[in-house]
């Protein structure tokens, strides 16, 4: 039978501020990227998250990020390769304790945001996430883009990389995805994006921007969670895989 | 052969800010207080403070503290119990992740300044406090004082309480601590300190300062360990102990 | 002409995170609480609303907090009234440059959450809010509870203090406000809620919650702004307020 | 007569850490880029900062950051310009409310640490600054770089740009400043940087790492002030300026 997870990023409220709808994506993904406290993601919020994921059957994934609450972590901070492996191995630790308090575990890590985009190119900062998770638990794998130097380093450090795919973002001919500020960024539309994730795992390709075919291979789908369009999406891809026969579990063991 | 555990408060660096010389404290303890990132320690400090802790074979107990960097954890904040646990835990698994790479674990639980002030008292406070170790591992000793609120609270809850000795805070004759501005707050003379722990030890009294004799029981004794002074005054306690033939290690397993 | 200002706490978004519907409300109030920055209000958002104000013609008070954004500014905080009185002036001066961009200025000061509720009977923070804005410019009011510690310490810096009544808040018999965790502490009917405003207007008295009349003086009616009902019950209370031939105005000059 | 303006960084503690000897500091420069929350320096310290500024006669200017305590604002943050700009205009309200209760006020600007750097070449982030200063008051100059995309920009804004000089940095044949990490990026005898000094003002070259002289023009020498060495070199370059009858004063009116 074909298998595929789906991920979303939850857990990103804060305090008093309210972001997405857990609950209801809860009940959709098989796996949840959950903030640790840097860009998002206060504890009560966390424990709150882990106890609602291991009630769901759902995996809980890190959600690493730079320490950057004012700007959700979107924002490049040039730390030291160094000091990122300690905050990431701080976010791995706190968020292991609530999910231990939880009855679940950290199961694998993803950065956000701008560490997740300058991860792809940038070796250093990639390397430094990796060894984090090398030297926290070296049976942790890590979520990222196809092709990315994140995913490289994971690769060489022995550890399990695992790409991903995403649902509603335009890719390019290269297989690369459509920067956010161009024209086919974005999928707007559930259904058409529900069935390219199908496509994905059936053929192994997705149709680029241009229209052309380029070949895409991931073991996870990423939804977006932190919209109420993001429920009717991730609901719609969620109907199209059953249909087409593809179950939907978690890829983290 | 009589045993007595000597703690102190270290990792209380932060980024550029400096404070305390934790080299050599490390040497003269056999149990550190690591701070959490809460009042101060960011996840580079907790690092090579637990590195060193472990090199040294220093017992890490984690010093769990409000969040509050700008007044160094010193002010109470009127926390929710629910959310004092959940911040508790992120803390305590935070250091733990940087324990775990450093070849060693959290040992023990003990809370920072105005939440160990408040703890004495505060019943809430000290059983969400509890409530955290216990949840996270029942194992954990609480360290804390004689008589306090939290320690009552870790019995209660089926922990191991841990009483503390302060080597340079003057004693009231009921056996509490006289208050930090009133005469006698504070000990200046580290000889005189140092042979008052070893007559805590060996007769399980301390001489109050109305010039009586109070009985106090402990297994730990506090030194502080943010200034010069400090590790002179852990010298003078260390030297005078192995004077007496106390040895020191430390109580958690 | 019978004259009432309103307010309402606005710019409590902070970065990802939006709070309130502070468009609605600036076309309801006349005086907008505007956060700086220690409990809610990134800059940009600071920015954002106090443009909006000024456009609106709606003045702009600054809502001083503990720094506190994890606990939004609702947990008392032991700060040494010197310490608050230096934040207060930090928060004041921030909110002050943007509103000088903004083409307007910092028209009072108050406070808010815990700080609002401590400043009611704890005399030593009440007077380091007060102390703060007069160090800053007597000429600006302070805006609180009637009877409240911090509006005595006000008058008695020289300082003009306005006291508020809250729209939506059950009274007790002694015009005290009844706690949050009482029944009849919020009013949900925005109908009775504005009958109340004009009654308390012409007649200085409002209904306690046992029935009874009881004397309430207020320069300025309160209401909520973080919430979709807020923006009902403020439409609701202006209407109230026009049909019975009130104006709605600013108190500051 | 010649006159030349000292600055140093200062203000730079933060809560329970103390960094730098602002005392000795005040006593030798003429004027203070004084931290304002973001990477160092909390209300508190922004008062007494201010307070014995003032009563040194020493200028005040706000010494402007990314907000990243933990980092000392020394790692470059990709942020937004316009959210620049009002994090820059934050900065000084904060810092000027403070000036105001020392009987002083914010008298320029000068960008910190990683944003220092950036606005070198990073001509967005240049004028995000610049428009911050701008828009709050054109008569406030910028302290800067010569050369840099920050001085063009607030020249091209109708500021007054004020070039400095580095008195223990080495300097590139073409002006800059040797890079860290490289040979003689940092001059450690204190009468050769205080000589240097002497002669940029009397004949505008510096010798630089290849022995060659190059031409710089600047109307304030910059000294480091966060160690006890600072306030040596401080001293020795005050004390030549003082023999080759060079007066110390303040740029900003």
């Amino acid at each position: 039978m074909t298998l595929i997870d789906l991920n979303a990023d939850l857990g990103e409220s804060y305090g008093q501020w309210v972001l997405g709808d857990d609950d209801a994506m809860l009940g959709l993904v098989s796996s949840a990227n959950v903030a640790c406290g840097f860009h998002a993601g206060d504890p009560t919020t966390l424990r709150a998250t882990t106890e609602r994921a291991a009630t769901s059957g759902v995996a809980v994934g890190a959600q690493v990020a730079y320490p950057d609450l004012r700007g959700f972590g979107r924002r490049f901070l040039d730390v030291e390769p160094a000091a990122l492996t300690d905050d990431v191995l701080y976010q791995i630790g706190a968020l292991e304790a609530l999910c231990r308090v939880a009855g679940t575990r950290v199961r694998y890590v993803k950065p956000h945001g701008a560490l997740y985009n300058a991860t792809r190119t940038h070796t250093a900062q990639a390397r430094a996430v990796v060894e984090a998770v090398r030297a926290y638990d070296p049976a942790l794998p890590v979520l990222g883009l196809p092709g990315s130097e994140l995913l490289a380093a994971a690769e060489a450090a022995g550890l399990r990389a695992v790409p991903e795919f995403f649902v509603d973002r335009g890719y390019t001919p290269e297989g690369g995805l459509v920067p956010r500020r161009e024209p086919g960024a974005l999928l707007d539309d559930a259904g058409a994006a529900a069935q390219r994730v199908v496509r994905m795992i059936e053929h192994g390709v997705v149709r680029a921007v241009d229209g052309s075919d380029v070949a895409v291979r991931a073991e996870s789908a990423c939804v977006h969670g932190d919209s109420p369009g993001a429920v009717a999406m991730a609901r719609q891809v969620r109907d199209a895989l059953s249909r087409a026969g593809v179950e939907i579990t978690a890829f983290a063991p």
